[in-house]
Parts: structure tokens; sequence; C-alpha cells
């Protein structure tokens, strides 16, 4: 990548989340100093932290919000990237925590072939977006033509039914990761599994790991850290601890609580396995 | 508390966010086994466990998303609680990654007396929400009845011109936490600091640990690490560490990038700062 220092500094209004707010105004004149107009000095920043991803967040009705905000804070920090959430129709959807966002495009509307697709979880609302035609027509079309195939929580069950699991290595809310069995994938139990462009993250939080995981990817181990310094957020240094810490008590109860979801899961998956 | 048994199965619909969403239809009749009406089994759940708090999350143009989506998680996790988006209007906002929510409730018909408000950060936005005499007088009505009057991120610069800091432990981002002097506070290098009943969480992903800490208080031990088990997220064992992995060199150049925005907080705190 070989942008001019103009157009690099030209594209500030999509850089960091925390920068692009600074951005008051158009393209600035590159200075080497703080510039009234940026108000911040880029002149340490090298050419190659600046892309042109699109980046679609598909959001259906109960989705868990922070399995969503939780990445798209570190991919809407990708210089010059353009992240978009994705619905069936303009109109505003609500989380399963009862806030509801208003998506950017539609599925007709969106980009065909974006650098990546993010879908993700949640409990009965991804059990019916999982077993949506029009859903899953979509994720698949979109899907086959993208960079990165990606995933948080159990988000990776629609990524299961549109068949991009077979074979693959992959995870999911522990819940119910091992049921990606169904859908031929190799349940994985890392906050972050990558295999070929199938890109899948752990329960809710995990999806921060992997909106690093992306900026690593896509910039660099410096750009990450940067975002890292922003967020206030290092990935836990061993994966397999966050559900480790809690009490074996509170342990048991999560999942007895869960009993009938997994059964509504299971009988899903089957319905949808990959013969 | 002393709810009846039927009274708590028959609130299942404010349960934690995923098991909000497995809740089908209206109040089920107690079971000890897994409800087919409600999904899950409620039946080790004390009853200590079911609250009924008031939880207002202010949103102002270009907050940031992941400060308010982060603690959103947790607190609308707390069984019987009652979270609410409150804006100026109804109008849909837009965070400082582009995308936008649409508020539940306005200034004028939020509830007057909540048990919390929590106020996220930003950058320039935030800037303009501590200095905007609406914004500042609603938080100050809503905030002097309130069990807790929180923060996350520079949310606790609004906080400050709010006049709710004076003498107070504090904290905010990094980048501008010893600004908080300004408004007679003692910052505080602390995930989540406690004062009273002002609580501040430091940068973007400290708002996590803020919604963990609530839950602790409000309800208890095991119910917070329920909530841990179910994000798949625990709080950073050293609260000084995040920031200190990243590298020296992202150290600088994130510190550089943010000259200009330090200089503008510290105009804005001298204007607004406590006599």
């Amino acid at each position: 990548m070989n942008l001019q220092r103009r157009d690099f500094l030209g594209q500030l209004s999509c850089i960091l989340p925390s920068l692009a707010a600074l951005s008051s105004g158009s393209a600035a004149e590159p200075k080497q100093t703080p510039s009234p107009k940026t108000g911040h000095d880029m002149s340490g920043m090298p050419a190659s932290w600046m892309g042109k991803e699109e980046i679609l967040l598909l959001v259906y009705p109960q989705f868990t919000a922070l399995d969503l905000f939780g990445p798209q804070y570190f991919l809407s920090s990708l210089m010059g990237a353009k992240v978009r959430l994705v619905a069936k129709t303009h109109e505003p959807v609500s989380c399963d925590t009862g806030a509801k966002v208003v998506p950017d495009s539609t599925f007709q509307d969106a980009p065909k072939s974006p650098d990546m697709i993010l879908i993700p979880g949640g409990t009965l609302g991804t059990l019916t977006a999982m077993q949506d035609p029009e859903t899953i027509a979509f994720v698949k079309a979109v899907g086959t033509n993208a960079r990165f195939v990606s995933s948080v929580c159990t988000g990776s069950l629609v990524l299961g039914a549109a068949g991009f699991l077979k074979g693959k290595k992959a995870t999911s809310h522990w819940i119910v990761r091992d049921m990606l069995r169904h859908f031929g994938a190799i349940p994985t139990a890392e906050r972050v599994v990558s295999d070929g462009n199938i890109l899948t993250a752990a329960g809710v939080t995990a999806g921060l790991d992997l909106g690093m995981y992306v900026a690593t990817k896509w910039r660099d181990q410096e750009y990450s850290d940067c975002l890292s310094l922003l967020a206030e957020y290092a990935p836990p240094r061993d994966p397999h601890d966050v559900p480790a810490r809690a009490s074996q008590l509170a342990r048991q109860k999560v999942g007895r609580m869960f009993v009938d979801f997994k059964s509504k899961v299971e009988s899903a998956c089957r319905g949808q396995s990959v013969k």
C-alpha cells in the first residue's frame, strides 16, 4: 500500500473511533504537529495502517448486543475500514437485552463481496436466525465472497447452518460448543479459532479478542497494541481460564438453566446438520 | 425480599439476557424441572436474586458504544431490573463508531429517582455533553436521587461537570484521568473506583468490570460468577496491567495522538472547574 500522505491524512474521518470524533471538518493539509483541524498528530503513523475494508455485522431480532459491540469497537477502529450493521430491513432491531439498534444496510443494498461478515450470538433469536431461509441465503451468498467469515458466541450456529464449518476447527459459547459437530466442525476450546478464512470466537466477550485478532492480521501488532491501550483491554492470558475461575456451584447452576436451550439447539442442529 | 415463588417465576422475562430470550409466553407455573414455557430450570435460584432496580444509561451524540454495551450486558442481566437508554429525544443517537441506537426514554419521561445512572465516555462528543446545560441539569437532578451515580471512561468528565466528584476518589480513561482534579476529585488508577455512591470505571472495557461490581453489590458473588460464566469474562487480575502490557512505542504514539484532545479537555475542565 503506497498511499500519498495527503490521502492518508485526508481519510482521518475513518480513523480509530476516538480519533474519528476528534476530526472536525474534512481533509486536512499534512502537518507534522497536532493540526487544529484534525486535532491529533498522525505524523508517526505508517501508511500501511490505512485500509479500505468493507465489514458487515449481521443484526437479527434478539441478538446479544455485546457480541456485536465488542468486536465493533476494534473493527471500526481500523483506519479506512467501513463497518455496517446489516439486517433484513432498515427497521430498528431489538437485541436480547432490550436496546434497539438501527441497521445501516439491508440484505438487498449491502455490499455483495465484503472483506468480512460477522454474526453475533444470542439464544432463541439465534435459533430462529439459523433456521430462517432468507438469513441463511444472505450469509451463504455474502460469506462465499468474503475474506473472513466470522462469528461471536452462538453466532457460529448460523455459520454452521450456512455450511461454512464443514471440516473446520471452530468455537462457540461453551454451553453449545460441542454441538458444532452436527455441522461437521471440530469444536475447539479457544477464545478465537482461525481455520482458513473461518474465524470464530467463544462466548460474548471473546468477540473483543476476535476484533484484536483482525486488527493484528489486517494492520500489525503495534496497531493492535494501540487499540488495546485505547480500550484498556487485553485478552486473558489463559484462554481456558475465564469460565474456570467461576465457582463450581455457579457453573452447575448456569449449566442447569440451559438444559432446555441445549436440547432446542440440539434439535435445530440435527434438522440442519451436514449429511 | 420475600417474593412468592410464583411471582419469582412470573418475572422471568426480566431475567439474565440469555434467559430472557429463552422465556416464551408469560408467567409459568412453578416447576422443579425445566419448564416447556420458560425453557429453563430456576429451581436452584434464591429469591434474593430478584430485584426491581431502575437503571438509566445516558446516550448522547458520539458516545462510545462499548462504554455502554459492556456494563449494559451485566446490568440488564440483573433479574427484575429495568434498564433504559435515555437521551434528549427519542431520535436515534449515533455513537462514535457510527452505529445508531434508539433511546427508550427522554429527559422528560425517564424515571426521576432511578437506582442508578451511568454515563458512557467518548471524545469530542463527551466534551460537548459536559458543557451542555440541559444534559448537566438532567444528570444533576437524576443523580441527586440515585443510589449509584456512575460513569465509564471519559464519562466521568460529565459527572465532574455536574459536581458529583468533589472530594471523591474517581477514575477515567488513562489519557484524561488526572484532569479530574479540576473537579475536586482524587484521580485513582483502578479499573473500578467506588467512593460513597459514586462509581467510576477506567477506559472502555473497564465498564464490564463495573457491571460485575454492581451485580455483586446488588445480588451476590455467586450471581456475579454466573454472569462471568455467561459472558466468558473475568476482570484482569492486575488492574494496572492492561495498559502496561502494550509496548512503550504504542503508548507513546497513542499519547501523542491525543495531545490536542487533552488540551481541549483541560480547557473544558478549567471552564467548569470547582472553585
